[in-house]
């Protein structure tokens, strides 16, 4: 058998002092010495209880009855505030010195916008009681309400985004971003924060759908999996750079259903109220109201009547 | 610095108050003094106990001997076969509720469910072991049994669909499509329980499937990442509810290959034996056996050409 | 209510000596007395490490400063060499057994590998920092480096590859896919370790992406969501066995673009440089530089115009 090398004794150190350096060189991926970024563990927490305040009974092996709901969601609500407050400062200080602020009031923000977040619980648990309900309604495979919350893909996915969407209104960095991708990696859905969605949404099975940032989609919107709603092109300015602020991502207006795989681009495409858009299309331009568009599919080949 | 507003002090109580009395009106969200449901944490516990029974010395740091396994496996059954009483009486007595059952024999049911379940064993594990031979002789990227075993997603969504296609057999409520949607969140591979499925079986790579509820699939079928097994049209009752127990999916006979991006559509629609269907085709109607089909792609053009 | 069955007394015990005996004779799906295998929990740990080595201050609530990053990277890099070291001279000896090596060298391998894979960590941070850049440069919704790092799949998916590349190319078995299958299941886009990947890679959104084991990837190249790099087929040897070492996927030359849910496939299937491959395409043959392609999308049929 050969000898061992030591490599712990003669080159470890030599690596460690260059892993070192380089930490001092590489701007851009590492954080030494910076602020405290929001940490993806606090993020993932928060999110624990936004589902259990939203779907008492619902999470973990938590037992919620009449008489011990106003301590339950009371202590939630609570930490939840404290919890918030933390992550937000957090993610608002480090925008404050990518920005060279003259004076940081990252602290009464994060406040303000805990407080508003907070606030926002029961219109959100409204918009999202409605979401159970399309996903029923839609889908034949559901047997109850509580399977659909318990294992819908998509209740985690839409209960995450209108979180995320009002922190994303508020202008808070980071945070909505993180949130949105804990959700795609759970769910296999990849909404941006930034999308507008209306009241009583569905997306089916969901793997691999993909809403862009400027999104915008009305009410009862029903959409399957693989979907893109996304770019046409990239806008840049006239020094080159990417244009981050344009809208880029299509409109899809009241009770518009979009089959599995079709991709609707560009900032200016609008899918007017009832169209239903086929699986598999590609679509690039506007759509009238009360349209059904499919494709004609391409021809098949048999081979075995020898068509190659 | 701009003062900070005490929510907690002014705010707080108020948004307690509306959301506890959310909770007495706005059923279907939240499940406040309703039946303890099953839980998510216990059934991936359950999941987990059948990997370990599955693949003995596969699951987590456990060493298994000839001189343990006795042991071993006597434990984890035993240990089985009281989490799966638990939580199958919890989905029984929830459905009970909704029946509005006059006498509860939900204890007596689960005692009988979990002992079949446990029973089908030594038969899940003879089909097991075909599906990860046909994944091994199916991919030439697979360098042997214990890779495709340890690596393979398709392999965690096989085993535990296998599992709770036979609870959902056996009409227990909630626990089957938590169990596949658990797995879904891990592969990305959507088996619905209730979907029938031959032995030696494959996925390779599996992201963004789709098998659709009422799906037939035979022996030795192979099926390639974004593939669609699902529905065509949801028929409704007279009463315009959608009716959710008909035939909606198709059916795929012995030895069908299916490639990436397919999608096949419609209850009456008959893949027959052998037949192979090319990647991104579009199926709505029934394929004889013995025959390949594939698209005519569309035509490519190719811009320095000048075709635009 | 009817008798309990009492099937723990009389039928458990049935059912564990059948499980006994099976684990005895089912070869293939069971590893009883084997060698014990890399576990899953550890090669997570070891990709943590890897990730809290290459991004400090970003992994957990870690707070990284200039005078404590020695004892920082140290800690980390020694821990790391002896956790490497265990699990690789564990997937060897298995390796070994397969082989019926006379003598095994695995230790001596095992140290050799570890450090060669520790000693090109700086390497492996600098293409990460330029993995980085090509997201923020790619993307108009990014906003920072720091948001890219923190939440996009993609940088997850890149960072695991080039540990996971560096371990499959010196003929480590079964980590370099415990690995990738692990950023695969977190991310949807799966990587075989296999792959060859330049500098300044990218892939958006990501889920639903498959990169073969033969693919070769150049510098600065951008891939979207579901985009296949595939096998066109399998060759066979003279015995009808798959063989699995001959180049089954494509080539990207530098500067390649390939748009949401192309596939492309074939060994000897050349993107040259800077082509642009439009979304929904199926290339099998070689694409000249500077070429874009794009399907002639199939004709839309709009059923309110009357076209079906």
């Amino acid at each position: 058998m050969k000898e061992l090398i030591d490599w712990k004794k003669n080159k470890m150190l030599g690596l460690i002092k260059v892993l070192e350096d380089s930490y001092k060189t590489q701007i851009g991926i590492n954080h030494v010495d910076g602020l405290n970024l929001p940490t993806a563990d606090s993020i993932v927490d928060i999110i624990t209880d936004f589902f259990r305040v939203i779907f008492p009974g619902f999470v973990g092996n938590e037992i919620v009855t009449t008489s011990s709901i106003h301590f339950y969601v009371g202590s939630i609500i609570e930490g939840l505030y404290g919890k918030l407050v933390k992550q937000i400062t957090r993610a608002l200080k480090y925008q404050c010195t990518l920005d060279n602020c003259e004076e940081c009031e990252c602290q009464w923000m994060a406040n303000k916008i805990s407080a508003h977040l907070l606030d926002s619980l029961p219109e959100i648990r409204h918009f999202i009681k409605l979401d159970v309900t399309a996903a029923f309604e839609g889908d034949p495979a559901a047997r109850s309400y509580d399977e659909v919350i318990q294992s819908y893909p998509f209740i985690k996915a839409i209960t995450v985004h209108r979180i995320a969407h009002i922190l994303y209104k508020e202008n808070v960095p980071l945070i909505p971003r993180m949130m949105s991708e804990w959700s795609h990696a759970q769910t296999g859905i990849d909404i941006h924060p930034g999308a507008t969605i209306g009241e009583s949404f569905f997306i089916d099975h969901g793997t691999g759908v993909v809403i862009g940032e400027t999104t915008e989609i009305g009410n009862n919107v029903k959409i399957y999996q693989g979907v893109t709603l996304g770019a046409r092109s990239f806008p840049k300015d006239e020094k080159g750079k990417l244009m981050r602020d344009v809208k880029r991502h299509p409109t899809l207006k009241d009770y518009v259903t979009v089959y599995a795989n079709a991709t609707i681009l560009g900032g200016e495409t609008v899918i007017a109220e009832n169209a239903v858009i086929g699986g598999n299309t590609w679509i690039t331009t506007s759509v009238e109201a009360d349209t059904v568009v499919s494709i004609n599919q391409p021809d098949l080949c048999y081979k075995k009547n020898g068509c190659e």
